[in-house]
């Protein structure tokens, strides 16, 4: 099998998986998931024409010549109902929020008034009709469909469910993860150190990429490179809507990983990808018999054992994967444009992502390599804002040149608000 | 007391607050939480000097002339100790990240390779010393400072905390955070639908905007307009570090905030911002008695009833101010530049916060209005990818104008990968 495009792999992977069934959400817990219903307002909002500012209600056409001076009949708080009509020469006092009582149809807001007494005011300025008043429905109209089904839940519109006063709603299951390492060379965070051992780092630099979607894994730990040890652990894992195996997977003789998920039944649809670092990466689908097949498959992602290699195999497949099984719209890494601060090498043949450091100038972002590139050094990924994409036909790139980077998790903040007031 | 400018009063905001105490977390629990101690190697990694691919542990001096025929000693999997020495003509088959043998300095990848019988190989290519071989302590060195005080915990800095074994760790607490809504025009969620009320969507917009930090809030509910009432729930709100009240700050002869807080002994730092939305919006400091003085000082933003002018403060202000609490080094939301699709209006005199849309073409990202401006539509607030900001002197913009955007939640991914692969 030859190597596969990352864009081809990505096809192959996002075409396999399916949007997950629908479960209830409380609203307190509904940040981040999917709405799987469209949501309908309950009532017009506001329900009549409210005053958007505190004031005076006042006719417009009253103050067609200014100053003028008007005699205030009544004081309208939010949550009040009007108990009179507005006559020419007169006005209501009016709080932001407040209905605007029958004859006034603008609101002069308060600093720009003058009292004159109790219940006299001097009005200056000339407004027009409408002027600071919200209409009736402005927000929603009772009825329409104010959120649709696939809108991720963000606290806009969290908002607007607390507006229609839905404390709880239809949303995207969550997958079931389970991350497995494996490798005779791993040893378990709470073993004592042993020197001829590496620490297992993946089962839990990937337990948080998996958080970072809002999905709890089920750590199961470490397979030993041991034939049976191995289709206890995969069998197991393969109960869950992802199996994240990490290691194993190469073409070297003692990779036991593919045979095993084969002989349990894993179609494996690819298990190479022209991408660095980033090597070997398998994915395959173990379909679920019967009508509900595609929702009760499970997917396997056999990613590299080296850490830095396996979270960027996790950016680029697993995290797209597990986002299109809980419906949202959104797959991709955001990207921005940098200018790249120094030269990259690079040989051409496989899409090259590098960490790198985001800086900002008056030209906009500019980005630096974390340093070696080396993909044992976790620390490089562990200091970078994004991964700067290099293509497959590239044979490096000058000091200066403009690069697409995708940013990490860590960086939806910055350090300067760069903004001109 | 005039208007401020928005960095000068985010400058008295993040002035009054103080770093919070630590706590022990958990590595389970640790995401997004920020170090609060400096974590340190605890071995060499590697131990010694490891196979970066699965291949052969060669002699880079038996390369120079190729092709040539080597025998294979040995088989060296991933946590094996070598147990002879590589001759020359001679090699052994090695794992990815398994020890090189004596004698060998550099890793010919399988690929690379032919097989000629169970043990002679074929090699083809000339490959440098070092070739594909990971130098011991190239990843970390012995009690060397990998993680300093002050880094946010993302997955890849956990991958590292699990390689020196770290199971807890100290992180600055989390602020405990209490939102209050206020006014008699505001319908709680579960209450029946009054068609005179508005329904109260800033205690769970604010939920939201807290919970998208890592904070659980505590909700004390709805106050109304009465002074006892208020009192007794904004007593209640300073009992936590930060607290939110949203609605009643206003100069209207109905509010009662701003006084009762004074009465309570709050110190107001200011209220009134030249910016919109986000009228109006006051800062206040109740300073504790005694030496712990700063880290027990319960902070007030008293933000406004508007829905979305009470979303934005909360972007400018108030989540700044809670992630420097807990240890951020980065405060402000990332901005990216856009072009702007149509021309825009503005009143000089205050910056404005516009709710835009973000899309991409060749050009990079174009920045659409979300449509109404009005502070009342809280959809423009759901629907927005960004804030776009402009400067309080500016009378406009055109159609194409290179603008500033806030990433808001919700932006982390991307519909279209946009790589050039």
């Amino acid at each position: 099998m030859e190597y596969l495009r990352v864009s081809e792999a990505q096809r192959i992977v996002l075409e396999s998986v399916a949007l997950l069934n629908a479960e209830l959400a409380g609203l307190e817990q509904s940040l981040g998931r999917v709405l799987a219903e469209d949501i309908r307002a309950n009532r017009d909002l506001p329900p009549y024409d409210v005053s958007a500012m505190d004031g005076y209600a006042v006719r417009s056409a009253d103050l067609v010549q200014v100053p003028v001076t008007l005699e205030v009949i009544e004081d309208i708080k939010a949550g009040d109902m009007p108990g009179k009509i507005v006559q020419p020469g007169q006005c209501a006092r009016i709080m932001t929020g407040a209905p605007v009582p029958q004859g006034a149809d603008a609101v002069m807001r308060v600093e720009d008034t003058q009292e004159i007494s109790a219940n006299l005011i001097q009005v200056i300025t000339t407004i027009k009709d409408g002027h600071d008043v919200r209409p009736q429905g402005e927000n929603m109209r009772n009825g329409d469909v104010v959120l649709s089904t696939g809108t991720e839940i963000t606290p806009g519109v969290i908002g607007i469910l607390a507006t229609v006063k839905i404390t709880q709603m239809q949303v995207y299951r969550r997958p079931r993860v389970a991350i497995l390492s494996t490798g005779n060379e791993l040893e378990a965070i709470n073993a004592p150190v042993d020197m001829n051992k590496i620490p297992d780092s993946n089962t839990y630099a990937l337990m948080a990429q998996v958080q970072a979607l809002g999905i709890t894994p089920a750590l199961l730990g470490i397979a030993r490179d041991d034939p049976l040890e191995l289709e206890h652990y995969l069998k197991l894992g393969l109960e869950y809507d992802v199996l994240l195996v990490s290691g194993g997977t190469s073409v070297g003789v003692h990779d036991y990983v593919r045979p095993t998920v084969e002989k349990l039944g894993v179609a494996m649809k690819f298990w190479r990808v022209a991408m660095k670092p980033g090597h070997p990466l398998a994915f395959g689908v173990l379909h679920a018999a019967g009508e509900e097949a595609r929702q009760s498959d499970a997917f396997v992602f056999g990613l590299p054992g080296n850490p830095v290699s396996s979270m960027v195999c996790f950016e680029e497949f697993v995290a797209p994967a597990l986002r299109r099984m809980m419906g949202h719209p959104r797959l991709f890494r955001r990207t921005v444009s940098a200018r790249l601060a120094h030269p990259l090498k690079m040989r051409p043949g496989r899409t090259e992502f590098v960490r790198v450091q985001l800086t900002q100038d008056d030209t906009g972002y500019v980005a630096s390599s974390t340093g070696t590139q080396s993909s044992g050094v976790l620390l490089s990924m562990a200091r970078a804002d994004g991964l700067l994409v290099m293509s497959a036909d590239s044979t490096g790139l000058a000091a200066g040149a403009q690069v697409t980077v995708q940013l990490m998790d860590g960086t939806a903040y910055q350090h300067e608000m760069n903004i001109r007031e």
